[in-house]
């Protein structure tokens, strides 16, 4: 089973990938987890120990020199399109309570060079582990979710877009929406997070007509104060936790591995 | 003056520059706001008709092509590095209350193509405004800062970093604050916003020592209501309208036009 988390910046992302996954591994699933947004820090917040420590892919100089055949930082040169990376999940992939991690690190934008043979490296490995392997993987993504290819949108079995109630992320659901329909990407359903009241519910609602909610998980002071006291979120709230096995249970009986 | 505007998302970029745009303007500034974070909507928040009809600059395709010599998302193609940009403000910015904007785009990402093109058309039109216009500049940046250049940081009078009470965004303002030291950009000075308590205060404090404060914009539910409801959050709370004046105050005698 394969699933995408995207939605605007700060809207709970990482938190829903990260209790997801523990939800997948204490049900005895295998879980890979793919941070693949830069603005992120998903083994942080899985409990990862020295998360500063892990290398993103985005940084492995020489390894995207010798399957590219280019230098990062290189403008005007030719590269592989699809390079050799089959043999990378095993090699880059860090581990902790029953979790498998993998960072993907920085896309690069163009202007003081040509980055485009990382983000070919970065976009074939996120498809070969979409397409290739066993696993449940749950991938926290950025809004831009052009790591996906057109081949790999039939591998997604869900990707969900992460909403708050303020209109700004509503918009970007749509954008998110939009990019998804262009690759043929059609399983989108929504999570509402922060949610503070039924007038929160509903104004979600009403926004995104036509969406699959797949739940709604409460507001809850208890987890910007485990944040700020640098406790695990992923036990600061009872009820945000068990709305999020809810999500699992709903997520689950559709696409059984 | 030139002001860049940058933090994780969701932190309230968006609204902080918003609000500096307007009190710049009222104060008798002209004033050239740039939006810069696809996932935002600079337009929307300063209150723009029509907002989506905004045609972003990446979007431009024959614009790209005639001025670097390439079509965006083709790869392994020359392109010119340094595209002719200095008549595409006059031509390419809207105005309204007094503010004139212009709004970049998404910079797209490698894989389906390389839009380094693109990309190299957005950072000389940024770094071309910075240095060479008197207006004040406030541009609403993403939490990555690539598009400002080593030539332009020295025309950055102040890169904004903003945080709210979360790790997650001490995070990010330290990555921000590595990005600006390597293209030698010194003049940073953050902004704490969604701030609760005294206690949330001495947490931003405490997480950025040697770090110079701007303000501290309190957390104020009318914002969230506004938004919902659809009103302007410009006006929203006299509370965080008032602590903006305070950061312009400070913002002005430091480097008077």
């Amino acid at each position: 089973m394969k699933i995408a988390i995207s939605g605007k910046g700060g809207v709970g992302k990482t938190l829903l990938a990260s209790l997801l996954s523990r939800t997948f591994a204490e049900s005895g699933y295998s879980v890979l987890a793919i941070d693949a947004d830069p603005d992120a820090n998903l083994a942080a917040t899985l409990g990862f120990p020295h998360p500063e420590k892990i290398i993103p892919i985005s940084e492995m100089k020489d390894l995207i020199a010798e399957r590219t055949g280019a230098r990062p930082g290189r403008t005007e040169v030719y590269f592989k399109l699809n390079p050799k990376v089959d043999d990378l999940p095993e090699k880059y992939r860090v581990a902790h309570n029953g979790i498998k991690l993998m960072v993907m690190g920085r896309t690069k934008r163009g202007g003081s060079g040509c980055y485009c043979s990382e983000n070919v490296l970065l976009k074939a490995l996120i498809n070969h582990l979409l397409l290739a392997r066993n696993e449940v993987i749950i991938m926290d993504m950025e809004a831009g979710i052009e790591h996906l290819g057109r081949a790999t949108a039939s591998a997604v079995d869900k990707l969900i877009v992460v909403v708050e109630p303020s209109r700004r992320s509503i918009e970007t659901a749509y954008t998110i929406n939009k990019l998804a329909q262009d690759i043929g990407l059609q399983n989108i359903a929504v999570v509402g997070n922060k949610v503070r009241s039924q007038s929160d519910n509903e104004f979600l609602i009403s926004s995104l007509p036509g969406f699959e909610f797949l739940g709604f998980i409460p507001y809850d002071q208890a987890i910007i104060e485990a944040d700020l006291a640098n406790l695990s979120l992923l036990d600061a709230s009872p009820q945000v936790t068990n709305e999020a096995k809810n999500i699992y249970h709903k997520l689950v009986p559709v696409t059984q591995k």
